[in-house]
C-alpha cells in the first residue's frame, strides 16, 4: 500500500475555536474558557506533524483575528497552511464541558454559518495541493456541513484519485449535522467510492451506504463489493465505564481477515476529544512508514490511548513516544 | 405522601463562605482560595432549584458585602431569598483542603459568632415563609449552632406542622458543635417528633434520641414507636477506599420494610462536600414528583453520585441528568 | 541505634529550582511554569522539619535572587540554613512534565555549572555543622555532580564519623550525571564505608560497589562483609501500572533478616517526585524516635505513599498524619 | 417628572456572552477568555439593581445552557427575569480585547442569528411586564438588530406609552448593525416619538431623525419641535488621550437650557465597556429619586466614571458609593 | 540615638490572614482570594529583615494550620519567630478590595476573638525577647484590640525601657477598634511615656493624649513637655488624587526643628496597604545604621514609595534598592 | 535605498526562553513564571512578519523540547525557520521582573553555554539563507556572546554584502556580555564596515568604534568617514519618569542632516522589553515599503510606542495598526 513517493499527508475540513470550561467545571460554573482550536481532520494533520510527517491542512477561515489565530495555531504545530483560503463569515465554535466519573462530557456546537460552511468548489487549487502529496484524509463531518463543503470535498477527491493518492476517510455519522437538505445516503457513496481506507463501525456503514449486516466482517465484505476501492476498514471499540475510565481496542478488516489491536485500560482520562483522530494518525503513520497491518493498528491504538492523557484536541506526542507505547516501553515511568 | 399542593421546598440553616485550597494543594501550599458558598440545607435547596423545583432558603446573613454576596449566590442558583434576614455579625467561614489518594480531606471551621448563630425566634415570619410551601427540610446542624438557632427552628417546625407541610430532617450529629450548653438529647427529640422523613444512621439515632439498637431496621422500628410522625428513615453507606475512591449505596426503612439502592463506584472523586445534601435533594425530588420509594431512593443515590463529580457544595445537575444516571443512561459518554 | 543525643538531622546536597508545566500539560503546551525548589537531600530535611524534627540543610547557592529565594524556601519549611554558602555561579534548574495514564512523566535537567557544582572542600565549616547533630544523610547524586562536590561530601563524612553521627545514604545511581571524569566505583566505596544505613537496590549496589548478587539479601550480606559499618539496607519496589497508578512496598535488610512493609495501591498519583526522599524521612523519623525496624519501615512507606498525593518535591505532612496512615487511620475521610 | 408610582425600571434588549482576552493581552496572545455577559440595556438594569432600584430585563435567550447561564447572571445581579423568553437559536457573542496606552480596545461581534434577533411581536406579554413599572429604557441597538426586534420594541413602546410610563432611549447609531434592509431613518422616528428622555449627540440625532444642526442645543430645539414628547436630551463628551486615559463630562438639554456636569479625569482605565450604560443608570436613578437635573446629571457622570474602574459590562456600585463620588467624598481612600 | 549594641529590632502585634480580591475586582466579583499575611508591626519587621537587619516578631497565633502557616510566612521573610506563642482561638482575617481611579480601596476586618486578642501578660518571656534587642516597635492597634493585648504591651514596654532599648510607636488611632471598654486616652499615655520615636499626626496626638494644637510643631512641642522620653515625632502627608495616584511626603519634628522629606508622585499604585509600615522600617533602618535625621527621613519615604509598587503587606526591597531610590538612582530603568 | 527585489528580511541571533514573574510581582513573590521566547533580532523578524513582510530567523537551538518549542514559537508568528540549526547544549534563559512606578524592572540572564553560544562558522548555509533576501539585520549582542557567534556573524555579513543585501545593525553595547576574551573595539569595526543602517547612540559609537564626539551629528559624521557603507544612523531617546511612564522620541542622521520623530508619552507601560526591536522593525518596514526617512522614522517610533502596550518580547501589531498610530488615528478608541 505504500508508494515510493515522499510521504505527505493532506487533510481537509473545518477547524473550530474550542472553548472549554476549565478542569472539570460545569458550563454553569465556568468563569473563563480555555482556548484552543481543533477539528477532526486537522487533528490528524497535527498528530502526523508531531511525528515529523509532512502534513498540510486545507480549510477556509474567516478573514479576521480568529482566522489569523487559527492559521498560526496550525503553523505552530508544524502543519503547512499555504492553501488555506479566507472569507467574510464567522469562525465556527464549540464549547466543551469535560465530564468526570458518572458525569458525561458535553459539547455545545455553535458552528453554523461559518467561513468553512461557505466553501464552494473552485476556491481551493487542488491540483497544487496534491502536487507533492501521498495521502489524503477526509471525514464524514465535511459533507454533512453544507452542500458547498460536500462539493468541495468531491472536487478534492476527483483530483486526488486522478493523482493516485491514497485516500482515507473517517465516515462517522453526526446526527446533528446534515441540515442542508441532503441525506448521507445521497452524498456519502459518491465519496466513499474514491476512498481506500475507512474508519467505520457497522452503524456508520449502514448510515452512509445503506448496507446492513450483522457484524463488522460481514459489513466490510459487503462494503468492498459495492466499493471495490476500499481495501481496509477499521473501527475502535470503546467501553465507557465512566467519563474517567474507558477500555478501548481496535479492529481492522482487510480481504485477508480481521486483526485485533491490544486493549488499553484508560484511567483517569484527561481529555477524550480527538482520540479517534489520533487513532487515524497513528494508522496513517504506520502504513506510510511501511508497517504491516497489525503494527499499524497497534500504532493507531497507542496514539489513541496517548491522546486520552493530553488536554486539547491535539495528540502532542513524538513518533518515538508512540512507538514506545505500542511496545509497552516507558509506561508510567519518570523519564529523566 | 405527595399532596396536591404545588411543590415548593423550604430549607433553613446557615450558609457559610467556603474557602478551598486550589486543586489538591494542602493548606500549607495554597496561595489563594477558591471562593464559593455552601451550607447543608441551602445545598438541598440549590439542587432542587436545579431540578426546576421551587425552593426557598431561609437564613440570617451579615449586613455587609458577604451577606449581599451570599444572597446573590443563592439567587443565581434560582433559590428564593425573600425571607432572608440580616444582622450586624460576621459571615461564618470554612476552609477546605481537598484530599487525594491516602490523604484525607480536611475542613477548618471558622463559624463562631456568625450572623446565623445570633438568629432568635421572631426574626423570621414563618407564616409567610410556609404560605405556599409543601415541604420543609432541616438538619441537625442548626440546633447544634446556638440556643437561638435551635429555638428559631422549633418555631419554624411549629408553624410547618400546623400547616401540614411534610418535614424532612438530616439529623447528623456534629461533635464539634453543640457548644452552647445543651446536649442533642435535650433538643433533638422535640424537633424530630414533628418530622416525617429522617436521614439518620444507627449512631445518629442513638446520639439524638438515646435509642440504641443492633441494626438499622431495629433502630427505625424503635424510633417510630417513640416518634410516630416519622414514616421514612434513610441512610447512606460509604466505604472510603481512599479520598479519591468511595463506594456508596443507601438504605430506606419504612413500616413496609427495607429498600436498598443501587451501589455506585465513585472514582476519581472531584469533591465530596455536599454529597449527602444532594442525596436528600434527589429523594425529595423523587417523592415530591410522585415516585415510589425505590425510585426516589435511586434518584437520591444518583444525585449523590453525581455531586462527587462537581466542584463546590452544590450539585449543578438538571433533573434530566439525574433521571438518566438513575437509569444508567449516558454514563461516561461525550454528549454532542 | 538511637543515641541519647537530642535528635537533629543534617542533610547535604544541591537544591534546584523546579519549573513544572501546570497540571498534566505537556512541555509543548505550557504557557507558564509552577515554581518551587527541591533536591533529594533537602526534601528529606523538609519532611523531617514537617515532623517537628530539627533539620539543617547544607548546600551552596548562587549569590542572587534565586539563591536568596531558595534559602527562604528552606526557611519557610522550618529547615535551618545557617551554614548555607553562596557563590557567583547559577542556580541549577529542572523542568518537570507530569505524566498521566500511559504517558510517562519527564524531567529535563539544566543543572550544569551550578553554584553547588562549584563547591569545594573548605567552604563549609563541618565541625560547626555537626556540633549538635545526631544524624547525617547524603545521596549518590552529590558525588556524581562534580569532583568538588564529591570531595566536600568526603570531608563531611570524615567529620561526621569522627563525631559518631549516624549516617544514612541513598546511593541511587544517576546515569546522566558522573560527567566529571570519575566513575561511581572509584568514588562511592570510600563514602559508603563511613555510612550506616543505605537505601539501595541490587542494581545500585552493583553500580556503586561492584558487588553482584542474585537477590537483595545476598547483595546485602556481601555488602556488609565489605563495608562493616553498614547495618541496614532498604529498598522500595514500585510497579508502575501507569503514571497515575503505582503499587509500592519496601524491604529492609539487617543482619537479623528481611522485613517487608505494607503494600500501597497509589491512584491517582498527584506527584511522584520526591517520594523516595519522603520514604527516607519516614525511616529516619521512625528510627530516631525509637521505633523498631518494622515500625520505622512502615512509617517510611506511609510517608512515601503520602507524598504521592502532594504537588511539589516536599512531603507536607505532620508526624501525626504519617503515624495515622501507617496505622490505616483516617484514610479517605473528610476530617472536620 | 417623577410619578407617585413605586419605582420600577424595565429594560429590553439583547444580552450577549462576553469573551474577553485576559488583562491587556491581545487576541493573538490569549489562551483563555474571561466570561461574563452584557448588553447595553441589561447593563442599565444591573446598575439600577445595584442601587436597590427594582429592575426587570426583558430579552430572548437560547434554550440551552447559555440561556440558562445568562438568566442566572441577571438574577445574581438582582434583576427580575420573569418575562424572559426562550427559543431555539444561538447566544450572541462578543470578543473583547482591552487596549492600553496608544493601543485601542477592540470588539469582534459574533451576534448574528441569535435568539434575540429572532424575537417577534407577540412573544412577550408587555401588559404584564409594564403592570408595575414606572420607567422603560431602550436603545438604538435593538431596532438595528432585526425587523422582529424593531417590531417587538414598537409593541413595547405602544403599551408603555398607553400606561404613561416614562421612556428613555439611548439612540446611539451602530453602523455595523442595520443589516436587515431598513435604515434608521425609516425606523427610529416612530420609536423616538414615544420617548421622553434621549441620550443622543448631534450625530446620533442626524442619523436617527435627519435633523441637522450646528450644535447640540440647536439640534435639541429642533428635535423637540418634531418630537414633542422629548423633554430631556443628554450626551457625554469623551476625550480619549489614550486607551488608559480619558476625560469625560456630560451635557443636558431641556427647554430651560443647558446643564453641564462635573468633568472627570479617568486614569488608568480598567474597562470602558458599559460606561455609557452606567451613565444612563445614574441619570434614571437621580430622576427617579427626585433629584433635579443637575444632581441627576452628576449622578450619571459619577456612575459613568465609576464604571471605568470595574472589569466587565456591569457597574457594581452601591447607591451610596455613587452618591459619595458625585460629592467628591472617599475618592482614592482606603476605607476600613 | 544609635547605641553600640548590635542592631536587632523586635516588633509585637497581631498578624492577620489577608484575603484580597484578585487584581482590581470588587468583592462582589471575586471568585477567589489571594492569600497572604500581614500586620502593621510584622510588616515593619519584614521590611527590616529584607534590609538584612535582624528582626524578631512576637505575637500569638492559633494552634492550627493557619498559625503554622503564618509562622512559616514570617520565617520565609527572615523574621525570627522563636517567641511566638500559640493558643486555641481563631486567626484574625481581613478582606481587601483594591480600588482603582475614583473607586476607593476597602477593607473588611474579621479579626474579633482572635488568638492575639486573647493574649495576656505572662504569656511571653519578654526578658528573653529583649535579651539581644536594640529596638522595639509597637503601634496603636495593639492596645486597641483587647485589654489583654494592652496589658501585654505594657509588660513589654516595662522590660524594654528597663533594658534601655529604643522604642518607636506608630500611634495611629483606629476608630473601629477600642471595643473592649477603655478609651485611648486611658491607655495610650502610659504607653507613650516609655517611647522615644512616634509616628503621629496632629489628630493622632489629640486622640491618644488629649493634646490639642494648631499645627504639627506645636503639637510636638506640647507632647515633649508631657512625655519627655519622646525625642522624634514624624508623620506622612498623603494627597489622594485617586486610588491610583497619590502624592506623599513626610515631616519630622525634633527639638531642633522640622525636617521635610522629598515628595513622591506615586502612580499607578499597585498596593498601598503597609506603606506606612514601610516608612517606619526605612526610618528605623536609617537611624539604626547611623544616618542623620534627614537621611533617615528620606530612607523612610523611599521605603514608603517603593511599597506602593509591591502587592501584599510587605515591602520586598533590599537595602540597596531603597538607598538607590532615596538618591534617585535607577528609577524607571530596566536593570540587566 | 529600496531595491527592486521582493522584500524579505533575514535576522540572526539568539532566542532565549523568557520566564517572567506574573504581573508586577517581584522575583521573591512569584510562584509561577509566564513563559515566552524572545531575542533582539528575532523580535525584529516577529514584528515584520506581523506586518506581512517575509521574515526569516537564523539561530541555533538545543536539540530538545525547548529547541522544538522555540521553533514552534517562531513559526506561530509567521517567521520562516528552515535554516535554524540544532545542537546538544542548553537553551539560554532570562528571568524578567516587571517594575512599576519607582521600582525598576530587572532581568537576570542565565544564558551561558547555550546552543547559540556554541555556533561556529560553517553551521549555517548562508548562501541559501540569503538566496531570496533583501535585508539582513544583526545586533551587537551576537558578537558579544562568543567567538563562534562573532565568526558566524562575520561569515553571514560576508555573504550578505557579496549579494548586495541591505544590512542594518543595532550596535547596542551590553557590558555584561563580551566575556570571551575580545573587546568590542577588536570585533565591531569589521562588522560595521559591511553595514548600511545603524541604530547607535553616541556612547554605542564610542564603545564599538572608538570614535568620540560631542554630539550625535558629529559622531555620525565621523562614523561615515571611517565606515563609508553607513548611510543612516538612528537612535531613540528615552526619559524614564518611572517604570510606568516614559517619554520617547527618535533621531535619524543621514548625510542630508537630522530628522526628528514625533514624541510619545507612554503611560502606563505594560512591557518595555523589545521596544527597541519594534522600533527597528518599523524603520525597516518603512524603508522597505518605499517611505521617506521621516515617514520611516515615525513608523519606527509608532511601532516602538505600540510595543510598550503589549506583554512579551513581540510587537503583535498589524501594519495597519502601526500606520494608523503614526498618523494619530484610532488612539484610545474602542473599535467595534
Amino acid at each position: 500500500m505504500i508508494t515510493n513517493k515522499k510521504i505527505k499527508v493532506v487533510t481537509f475540513g473545518e477547524v473550530m475555536m474550542r472553548l472549554s470550561a476549565p478542569g472539570s467545571s460545569r458550563f454553569r460554573q465556568a468563569d473563563s474558557f480555555d482556548l484552543c482550536f481543533g477539528g477532526s481532520e486537522a487533528n490528524v494533520a497535527a498528530a502526523l506533524a508531531g511525528f515529523q510527517i509532512a502534513a498540510e491542512h486545507v480549510t477556509r477561515f474567516p478573514e479576521n483575528d480568529w482566522g489569523m489565530r487559527a492559521t498560526s495555531f496550525l503553523r505552530e504545530l508544524g502543519i503547512q497552511t499555504q492553501h488555506v483560503v479566507y472569507g467574510p463569515q464567522r469562525m465556527g465554535l464549540y464549547f466543551l464541558e469535560t465530564g468526570a466519573m458518572v458525569r458525561a462530557s458535553r459539547i455545545i456546537y455553535d458552528r453554523e454559518d461559518s467561513a468553512f460552511a461557505h466553501i464552494t468548489p473552485g476556491m481551493v487549487d487542488w491540483e497544487m495541493v496534491f502536487d507533492d502529496a501521498s495521502w489524503f484524509h477526509w471525514t464524514g463531518i465535511t459533507p454533512a456541513i453544507s452542500a458547498g463543503a460536500a462539493s468541495a470535498l468531491d472536487e478534492a477527491l476527483e483530483v486526488a484519485s486522478r493523482k493516485n493518492i491514497i485516500v482515507s476517510a473517517d465516515i462517522n455519522y453526526r446526527r446533528n449535522l446534515w441540515q442542508y437538505g441532503k441525506s448521507p445516503l445521497q452524498v456519502m457513496p459518491g465519496l466513499i467510492e474514491r476512498s481506500n481506507c475507512l474508519v467505520a463501525a457497522v452503524g456508520d456503514i449502514e448510515n452512509c451506504t445503506g448496507i446492513r449486516a450483522d457484524n463488522f466482517p460481514a459489513a466490510c465484505d459487503a462494503l468492498e463489493k459495492t466499493f471495490p476501492s476500499v481495501r481496509k476498514v477499521v473501527h475502535t471499540t470503546r467501553r465507557s465505564l465512566s467519563s474517567s475510565h474507558n477500555v478501548m481496542s481496535a479492529t481492522l478488516w482487510t480481504r485477508d481477515g480481521i486483526t485485533e489491536s491490544a486493549e488499553y485500560d484508560l484511567v483517569p482520562i484527561v481529555d477524550r476529544v480527538g482520540t479517534g483522530d489520533a487513532f487515524i494518525a497513528g494508522l496513517i503513520y504506520g502504513w506510510s512508514t511501511g508497517r504491516n497491518d497489525e503494527e499499524a493498528l497497534n500504532l493507531g491504538m497507542a496514539s489513541c490511548a496517548w491522546k486520552h492523557s493530553v488536554h486539547g484536541d491535539v495528540l502532542f506526542a513524538s513518533a518515538d513516544e508512540i512507538e514506545s507505547l505500542a511496545k509497552g516501553v516507558n509506561v508510567g515511568q519518570l523519564l529523566r
